[in-house]
């Protein structure tokens, strides 16, 4: 089904498609609506480049010249984006081929995922067309695009406005719906700098976007939302590139049971593959894969913005002794120690700082009393920031305040003063309430919605960074 | 440590402290972030019975008149708020028993939960004074509650704003930053009718509330949030009187492990008890434990709003094939049957409103043509909720934008109309963005923001209806 080809494709080779400089829209439109209009509408909020529009219906739309054709622009473009009925693709694509256009996009749907013979051999014929040549080939059945680094967003649907902050995730999904789901997080505070959907991957696919984004500096984690791959072999190489470019690369594969297997036919035509072998391989890759979905935003904005662990535990820090309790707790089962500080001076600034009717040990209870005294919080923060007990502190957020945003301020400042990470684990149910975009936008503070999605991401933090060391050091003792 | 009586306060003993007529201020002031000047500002942007202030330094606070002591009040107030430090506490809860003052809460912190033995012997006396007098007293080291059915809030910190909307929750916890963490949620949609805190217990405890919350009608299920008790025979009397009023009591239990145990001692002197225990207790009384906090919400906001259910499957509709993926994958563990359509005019008309390359049975997946043509949406939705396969119809949420809040609405107005559920399932990681509210909102739509929160709550809800069910075959066999 998918293209078989050995390798994956290379960052530069990708570059044209995906951080094209001109861009022609085949199927251009005003009919307001339309894939054309929509895609034209997306595309000019933010990209600056030349954009030619094709469609041999008209001369002109609006102000815009529109060409009949590819072979009348003044330029090859750098890649274009066919916005038409499925009927029309095919030899449009060819079209493409020929004026040796280095990037296509296909929307269209109606291919391998209908399950019908004839509309296979579509899919087919589009692989045909491209392969061995220098024209790349997103979709079909695809939504498109965005590369926030590059202010590209080449979708008939709406990508959020975003612009990639430190610590963004970029994310490469077959399903177009699920790339969206996550890149609207940025809507809500999370940096993104990429987001890719490949849909039916007849040339380019998810394997070859992960490594795309291995060579991307604005892309600090890399999700991957996979279905199945007829290369697992080109999903490892993609892993490789992740890895050697030190970005940690977080995987949902879809297709875990039965039923899933089915459905992940039916969705992007996808064969899913045992699940037990796909887990071998991302295992072996060094690879973070994350079974519940709404938790793999935030466990890729974790490792987007964390620092090399160094071994160490989590304080816990909070005005709310009920959250003490739900934080040392759910440390246990995935294994984060909560130690105690280790510097005498820093225990007597929080003996000093808390209550009586608070804790001075792990976990930290300050009470409610920072809210009239903001100045004890900054004084328990930095004295845990500053222990070299600690690789993170962990703050959960009970209530959403204005007032309360500062001290997700002076835990992102310290954690960077200190080159480690802070996690706000947002328990108060306003979600997107006050502090919580500020949160999820801080360079240094992760933010967790559940108490689990947090203490799991850290035991893999530290797993993930035993293993890499053990790695480095079986590769010096080989030296 | 807590109160020993042999069985619960009836609704009709807490009435006047959990919903009074009037209510008095010790401690009143006018000295801004003080707790009596915090306390009368929250008060008044809702309660508009009388209000009375004491505090012997003044005469008037503004425009109010101040009085000395509750004696000298024009009236027994049905509720007397101690907005002092603990020093001064003893003395006046004595004037209030005096006064016979129905209804006491204690704000002030620094008894048994600080392990100081002197401490420990204060609240002993504040029990001591209250205990077979008609003065129910709750606290200390408590930040009070939101009856919102009544418009009392008495705190010191600020509760969200809230009216109780159908399919309500209402909230007892030892906990109060924990009740105000889910009362919160009411800021983002989810109706809230009562948020009620107890702090340390020394009369009024946690199973005094759910039972009170048992008779309140604005409130449609019932949120226990323990850290232990020492008398587990007067929780099970609770969770027995929720079962007598037919409303669904979700708990969660902290101090589950060694370390919780110890945090739950520190935080409101609870002994936590043997988690097992607990489990067995509730297990027997038909409630519902949820082990993820960050869970309960969601859940009990779905056992607010549930019909009965009727041991049918859940249909899945989506206009995303991956969504649908997540969705029949989830399902199964949980063991949630997802049927086909048992009507063949519902899944011809399934059938016609399903595009080629979408899918046309269960998962449905409409594609996302259901932009363009949202009568598509409705006719499929509508074929879904008639059919007798379903108690429910599964909406993953995978774009918030405005555009997409009708389908919530249309969801919402054929699962009243067939006495069903639907829920919406916010994959989407823009937490807040358009439609969260309005779905959180809505009377027959609950909102989870996982799939597995989802599947795992409509477990739950089958299986509760099937114990009820052979409850009342058992009872009417014995008649």
């Amino acid at each position: 089904m998918h293209s078989t080809r050995e390798t994956v494709y290379t960052h530069d080779e990708l570059d044209a498609l995906l951080a094209p400089r001109s861009i022609a829209i085949l199927g251009a439109s005003n009919r307001a609506g339309s894939f054309g209009e929509r895609t034209l509408r997306n595309l000019r909020a933010r990209f600056d480049g030349p954009c030619y529009l094709i469609n041999p219906q008209y001369t002109a739309l609006g102000e815009d010249k529109c060409y009949p054709d590819v072979s009348a622009l003044p330029e090859v473009p750098d890649c274009v984006v066919i916005a038409v009925p499925r009927e029309k693709v095919r030899d449009l694509v060819a079209q493409c081929v020929a004026a040796k256009v280095p990037g296509v996009l296909i929307f269209a749907s109606g291919y391998a995922e209908t399950d019908l013979p004839e509309r296979l051999e579509d899919q087919h014929a589009l692989a045909a067309l491209v392969g061995g040549t220098r024209t790349r080939l997103v979709g079909p059945n695809c939504i498109g695009f965005a590369n926030y680094a590059k202010n590209v967003c080449l979708s008939f649907s709406e990508f959020p406005a975003c612009t990639p902050g430190p610590g963004a995730i970029g994310i490469a999904s077959q399903s177009g719906a699920l790339a969206m789901a996550i890149a609207q997080g940025a809507c809500a505070g999370t940096p993104v700098s990429h987001a890719l959907a490949c849909g039916n991957m007849v040339d380019v696919d998810v394997a070859d976007y992960v490594t795309y984004l291995a060579g991307e500096p604005e892309c600090k984690a890399i999700v991957c939302i996979l279905e199945g791959h007829e290369r697992p072999d080109r999903m490892a190489q993609a892993a490789g590139a992740a890895r050697a470019a030190g970005k940690p690369l977080i995987v949902h594969k879809l297709g875990r049971t039965a039923k899933g297997h089915h459905a992940a036919w039916r969705h992007t035509a996808s064969e899913a593959g045992s699940y037990e072998d796909w887990q071998a391989l991302f295992e072996r890759s060094g690879a973070i894969l994350v079974e519940q979905f709404d938790r793999v935003m935030e466990v890729a904005s974790f490792f987007a913005k964390a620092p090399t662990a160094k071994g160490r535990g989590a304080a816990i820090l909070s005005t709310s002794g009920g959250a003490c309790l739900i934080a040392a707790e759910t440390a246990g089962a995935p294994g984060v120690d909560l130690p105690q500080a280790v510097d005498p001076a820093h225990a007597r600034v929080l003996a000093e700082a808390i209550p009586a009717f608070g804790y001075p040990l792990n976990p930290y209870d300050t009470t409610a009393q920072v809210i009239s005294d903001p100045g004890s919080f900054a004084a328990c923060a930095g004295a845990l920031m500053a222990d070299d007990a600690y690789d993170t502190v962990v703050m959960p957020q009970i209530q959403a305040y204005d007032a309360a945003t500062p001290r997700t301020a002076t835990l992102d400042a310290l954690a960077g003063r200190f080159g480690k990470i802070a996690c706000n684990v947002w328990l108060t149910q306003w979600m997107g309430g006050p502090g919580y975009a500020e949160a999820a936008a801080s360079p240094h503070v992760a933010l967790f919605r559940s108490m689990d999605a947090c203490f799991w991401t850290l035991a893999r933090w530290q797993e993930r960074q035993r293993r890499l060391d053990s790695e480095a050091e079986l590769k010096n003792a080989g030296d």
